[in-house]
């Protein structure tokens, strides 16, 4: 396996990523995508629209980034999104209490200690700071929030917040997307957009950065009557690490069904089972590489208090901090790599509206057609106030208001000739008469039901990265060794480069600008390069995971050859001298992911090339 | 002209935008855009990215949102980016200061007046509160900076600001992206992303906001080597409105073109009027209304000073605060509506990279190879430190510094016995024989310069915003008022949707169903409505800009047209029965903007229906 440092290095490189404001020193956790990572990263945000938006019949909509504090209030952020902090008495360094603990003791979910326990275990195993090793014991561990905070507005304006989701950009809109979707579960929104988490110490590359992207779908749906279509993905194969796995000493992932998980209820909910299998062939599309990724299940302590079932894609990556081990000198490479979440899928039930309903006072529901009116009966007071109001003065209205509460909890308290409500902790004697108790027959044609959610949430960031440390390659070509991205064309920044071998001869650059504008007018995205060696040219494109090369030559314009060019493909290496005017045609059809022709399409029409010109 | 408020009220039902946090009350300045406003927003994003990314051979990138100030002590935002703000002693409310003069005086431009000045403004003409009409006079001015601010990681942290242009995350990696350039001028890069300014009373509706998104292109030139390719637009016909015919009480924009206006100067610089001609053609491609729109020139007060000449792009829209006139009743609207800014074209110099360097030690040069090695001769001293040493103790090297300079300032001084050079105020005199006086003679190959940047800036919303207002048409149809939006298919957030007339007959809905998988299948993005009246389903995609809809009724199942369908076209209302074989190709081709095939070439081949099926 590539260690993550040898893909952060080609990434910089090559104009994937880099850490950002680097002309002043860096500021940790947040990173620049350079042009190709920039037009990695569009083409997986398109991959996700397509099969989340567009192919579901979900909206997506675009909500701002700052957001003010009551939707915070209302979520649960202000108060519950934070991480335990210790700060080094010496060096002034702060560190992540629960991240120290795990790694120095065999407490696993640290996370979810309270904070005096972490604070006891720190003294406890003698912990002390990875900067400068003084001892922490006795430190107070904090809680730190995890959103930036800023203010809206001149003088000292009202608090507003990054959003820590974009998630809060859906619900707290719902009142306004119901009318889009009129008024019909289940439908589901959807967005792309920046979030921002204050990380306490983002030090593991670009894994746990400060400012990411997030692709989220929010499915509102009825949990009595909506059903997903189970049944597009219930033979979808998908590797699952179930909590009882991970509790077991001897517990693995294993390889089964969605329909097998769910039918023996190892996956808890119907939904979020769908969306793993839904999820699962976007994540081969895109080029996970599947041997390197597992469905995890949150273990009870993982769960947040309002889930019902929550599963995580993760995916495998070189360990971070291990110097390259490939090349042969430094420190090995460890087995294996770290497992880092690329997705959550939650069923997060009414959580989200509830809360927002209560926060808001605005109405956070659906209203719900019954197949058939239904008759029921519905007990109601209707007070006379003419007495009332003499009798109890200013508590009159809620007498009132307590009788009705009385007459829906307990009919069966008129029969008496007095009633006894409570107001303000005072009894209150009522005649029967003066109540006017009955019963009425309504007719009702629906209710109105909170929606529940259920979110599968990626982070767009972590998924380039799994795609381009997945496509990581390095082998032998002609004697020499090479490093390539065997990146799925769909997600390379480039589809094809053309290189004119020499740039002093006007025919053979006329046939290159020819070539150039035959591949663009057939929908590719074509880099021309006519700078250094034809060699030091394949492997630029080959490390910026271009999926085929076109060299215009001497050959092509006078010599054995006229009109060809020579393709080559990036993972095999191998080359082919085609005619001018079947190069955008034959290219196209290798870059179609509905048609299957590989390579050898073409070294079985065109002649092979034995050498490639790289060692030219 | 609409007003503004009747295209707001639309964006709203339509789901094309509306103000964010709505249940909570809102937040002035901050806007979501609903399902049909974010793919029209990311249809021009799309067209943009085209346009100024990939036909121009740039680099788009992707920087974080979050800066650290270092980067803005550089930029000046720090200290330069504030707005001149007055509170209300009665109600707390903040106005900006300089509107308000502007607003009420002859003033003009206040913005560019000094505090003092702003202040006596508002005691002279007695200015008041807008909100209370409480009396300003004798209130302070103060200049309020408009950046985000938040503070990166835990405890006192470090401060970060929103970025309030996504340029300087360009700027700031310049370093870096020229390598991706290989070193060679010019090269553009550009980006698409929010950008963020904390005004003071935002509340122009959507065209002054907290969070908006800008797209941006920095070309960086050689100001002495590189010209752009004039001759690609110099016959492109632009209006333009110089600060001269401004600055003229009988002065207006006039029509001429872009060669005209450089070669007769009015376009100070060949880079920006390029630009000029370059946008002019994607302003029509996307659907601005090039009646309502102009080049203006920047006074000469209202240039940032590294800027040598700059333009505004504005396009005209409904006032805003006036109540919808076209209904009839109510205010009458204005004659003229506002004019406001939808890019920024500027010159900016060297002014950015410069300021950069100079901030962070690092270098923001390109090396300029020369054409051929120039031998040049170099004054150079060799003192000998064995005898400045004794001589001047602590101050030896800093003699030795002043001597080269020296040595480069004036040569021929070193002809004379002694020479004398001045160090922190003393004249030191030292021996010439001491400072070992040479002429080298040096080849070299080129030099290290500091790129000039134009910079063309869109902002996004403002465009979304006025292309819609500017495709707002109202019509009779069938005895009967409609709105519709007449967007350029390519604008439009669907392309076609498709009504089954009724929803219980299963052939029908099988029908439509076929139908919309064949236009899907083509590649169009389409809508499925099968709820409420025909005449409903046409006013509501009317009211979306969808261009195209086709109904599948019984005739098409049973009756005198098996297997044909009804299509209608937004803007005529013209209906036309069309095979259903037939109905992807048609639509496909209608909407190919390379294809200049109108709704007449199916009125030629089909049938066309008299009478609309909305009436029914």
């Amino acid at each position: 396996m590539v260690a993550q440092e040898d893909v952060i290095e080609l990434a910089k490189r090559r104009g994937f990523f880099f850490g950002a404001n680097g002309a002043y020193g860096g500021v940790a956790g947040f990173y620049t995508y350079g042009p190709n990572g920039a037009a990695v990263k569009d083409n997986l945000e398109s991959a996700w629209r397509d099969r989340f938006t567009v192919r579901q019949g979900n909206m997506e909509i675009e909500a701002p980034t700052i957001m003010p504090e009551a939707v915070f209030e209302a979520s649960g952020h202000l108060d519950g999104f934070d991480d335990m902090l210790v700060e080094c008495p010496e060096c002034g360094e702060s560190h992540r209490a629960d991240h120290l603990t795990e790694d120095n003791t065999d407490i696993e979910e640290a996370e979810s200690l309270p904070v005096p326990e972490v604070e006891e275990l720190i003294r406890e195993h003698d912990l002390r700071c990875p900067s400068c090793d003084a001892a922490l014991s006795g430190e107070p561990v904090e809680e730190f929030n995890l959103m930036f905070e800023t203010s809206i507005g001149p003088g000292t304006g009202q608090p507003g917040y990054l959003r820590p989701e974009t998630a809060q950009g859906i619900f707290v809109e719902f009142p306004r997307l119901k009318e889009y979707a009129r008024n019909r579960l289940p439908f589901g929104v959807t967005q792309i957009g920046p979030a921002y988490r204050n990380e306490i110490s983002p030090r593991k590359g670009i894994i746990r950065v400060r400012e990411f992207t997030q692709a989220e779908l929010e499915t509102f749906i009825d949990p009595e009557e909506d059903e997903p279509p189970l049944h597009e993905v219930e033979d979808v194969e998908v590797t699952l690490y179930p909590a009882t796995e991970q509790e077991d000493e001897e517990g693995e992932a294993y390889t089964t069904t969605v329909g097998e998980a769910i039918e023996k209820g190892v996956i808890g909910s119907d939904w979020v089972g769908y969306y793993l299998g839904v999820a699962q062939g976007w994540y081969e599309r895109v080029g996970v590489d599947m041997d390197r990724f597992r469905f995890r299940q949150h273990l009870p302590g993982e769960l947040a208090h309002y889930a019902a079932d929550c599963w995580d894609a993760e995916s495998e990556v070189g360990a971070a901090g291990i110097a390259a081990g490939s090349s042969g000198d430094g420190e090995e490479p460890r087995d294996g790599g770290d497992w880092i979440e690329i997705t959550g899928f939650a069923y997060r039930s009414d959580y989200d509206l509830s809360k927002h309903a209560e926060h808001s006072g605005e109405s956070f529901t659906v209203f719900k057609q019954y197949d058939e009116p239904k008759t029921v009966e519905r007990a109601a007071v209707d007070p006379d106030m003419a007495t009332l109001g003499p009798e109890f003065g200013g508590d009159a209205g809620a007498v009132a208001d307590a009788l009705q509460t009385l007459a829906e909890r307990d009919p069966d308290a008129f029969d008496a000739n007095e009633v006894e409500v409570e107001v303000d902790g005072d009894e209150m004697t009522v005649d029967s008469d003066v109540a006017n108790f009955s019963v009425e027959t309504v007719t009702e044609n629906g209710e109105h039901i909170t929606p529940h959610v259920v979110e599968p949430s990626f982070g767009i960031d972590r998924i380039v990265y799994t795609v381009i440390e997945h496509a990581y390659r390095t082998d032998e070509v002609d004697d020499e060794e090479r490093t390539y991205l065997a990146l799925d064309p769909e997600m390379a920044a480039t589809d094809a480069a053309v290189f004119p071998l020499v740039s002093n001869d006007d025919r053979l650059l006329d046939l290159a600008d020819e070539v150039t504008g035959d591949l663009r007018a057939a929908g590719l995205s074509v880099e021309y390069d006519d700078s250094g060696s034809i060699g030091r040219r394949y492997r630029r494109q080959d490390e910026v995971g271009t999926p085929f090369c076109v060299t215009v030559d001497r050959d092509g314009v006078e010599g054995d050859d006229p009109d060809t060019v020579t393709v080559r493909e990036r993972d095999s290496a191998r080359q082919v001298r085609v005619p001018v005017r079947e190069v955008a045609d034959e290219l196209d059809a290798l870059l179609d992911p509905e048609d299957d022709r590989a390579f050898d399409a073409l070294t079985a029409a065109y002649d092979e090339i034995e050498t490639g010109v790289e060692t030219a």
